[in-house]
């Protein structure tokens, strides 16, 4: 397939995928880290290690590697993946689009994640950032954290104050009026409104972010993934201390309801993921392993 | 809230109303009977009886009666409702309906039910039916099969072939040309693309059926309702004679999956409901007890 993307594009995508893919790497090994080191009387069993699928799309070109953990020690199932993608925007998406024009090319390169921990006590979370572009570029993304227990769902409870001081950092160290700003952006996404609720406790998301300088952008991103790679194992150490009763478990699996609504109802990802021939298998794996509406 | 609704128009409505709220009784009847009679043996503790609760809508005016059954011995979870509704089409909406023109005013009243029994051996079911009025009225509906074991889910397994035997002798009765055209619509609609596999085994499936003659469309739609209430507590009271296995317990979490993915992805009503003020609580009752994506 040909397109008309620019070299600079082609050579920012090829910069992103791997900077995604490398960040990817890390986290994987951290979370295996995380399962080795999970105590074993709360969490009997083998630590659970990442498997690879390699994939190609059966529309445009390009693919991606899904990266699944299920069954594990700690983790109850994780899923995160690279994919990149040449190809054709359907011309309503192109509306929605920066750049597009009469051009509906675009080349894409993302990491996205979801992971569901065993214990209520330690929270579900989300991290996805991406880098779009048609005749311009554009970075994408965020990270959001879902605790599962109601005194663990406030703006004041401390693993929602330490995730949210994590991001506030990164976003500070480029613009002052990032963290607000995107802050607000999460608050109004990842909410549900035919339940009146947020999703989790928030975090930050940012969308078509091309300040002109792809340099500046590009950094900013990375220190997003960077503060997702310091902050979440930090809450999980903690975290993975702690017991749980069964009362606990029962409410991991109402709350996780709301994750399955939103993904399924809201997310865009989603929706653009299955529009436009992404893997089915990597998308729905960010479903929870299980869920319960009583 | 005054509509432009013609007075016939509101007669027929009324009278559909009747019949959804006695036929919701009939069933609901049925399945408390059910619940008595089930083998102790497989479905130990206490027959659970319907908890009804009305509504009224936020937006427009009207409201239901949600009838909600959970923890029995036989079913694990069913939501069964009638709602009836005065409102205005947004534009958007109206584009998509029959008879809307510049008015903007609809009606509509209808019965909605899905059932989730305990046993993996006894399958899901849905059955809708509706009437829907702008300046002309129509109905529309179904009933469509979930079973929940692949052996049960075949064109020529037993429970298939007589749920299709009665949803054909009631379209028969009133037309030749109604089976093939509503199973075929049932097989197109109940479908979900990014898995390239049916929700269940079909059923029938019409909408904006409006032949000229209310009183023959009517008939029809009670008869869909009446084999619905013949044939599936038959199908329940063969299945629920049958011990199952874990591993068929775990299967039918994971089957349950599909129906989530397509109430939230595709079905119209969930997405009509919540865009239109309908009632949360009645709309997510379809969402299965437990469910697992593995």
């Amino acid at each position: 397939m040909t397109t008309d993307i620019a070299s600079d594009i082609a050579q920012q995508r090829a910069r992103a995928k791997e900077w995604f893919e490398s960040l990817r790497d890390r986290i994987c090994a951290e979370i295996e880290t995380l399962e080795r080191d999970a105590p074993q009387a709360l969490f009997p069993g083998t630590p659970a290690t990442f498997t690879f699928k390699p994939w190609t799309r059966k529309t445009g070109s390009g693919g991606g590697v899904g990266g699944f953990l299920s069954g594990g020690r700690l983790f109850e199932k994780i899923g995160i993946h690279t994919s990149s993608a040449n190809g054709k925007l359907s011309p309503e998406m192109a509306r929605a689009m920066p750049g597009s024009g009469a051009q509906l090319d675009y080349v894409s390169t993302s990491i996205s994640l979801i992971m569901h921990p065993r214990s209520p006590r330690v929270p579900t979370v989300h991290m996805n950032t991406r880098f779009l572009a048609t005749s311009v570029g554009w970075f994408g993304g965020g990270a959001d954290l879902t605790p599962m227990l109601p005194a663990q769902r406030t703006p004041d409870a401390p693993d929602t104050v330490t995730f949210h001081d994590a991001m506030r950092a990164a976003c500070d160290a480029h613009d002052p009026g990032y963290y607000p700003k995107f802050k607000a952006w999460a608050d109004d996404y990842f909410f549900l409104p035919h339940r009146g609720v947020a999703r989790g406790v928030g975090g930050i998301f940012y969308d078509q972010l091309n300040s002109g300088d792809f340099e500046k952008d590009f950094a900013f991103t990375r220190d997003v993934g960077a503060a997702f790679l310091d902050i979440y194992p930090r809450i999980v150490r903690t975290r993975m201390q702690e017991a749980w009763t069964d009362e606990e478990r029962a409410q991991q699996l109402e709350t996780r309801g709301l994750y399955v609504e939103f993904n399924l109802l809201y997310d865009k990802g989603t929706m653009f993921g299955l529009q436009t021939g992404g893997n089915t298998e990597t998308i729905m794996s960010s479903m929870p392993p299980m869920v319960s509406w009583t």
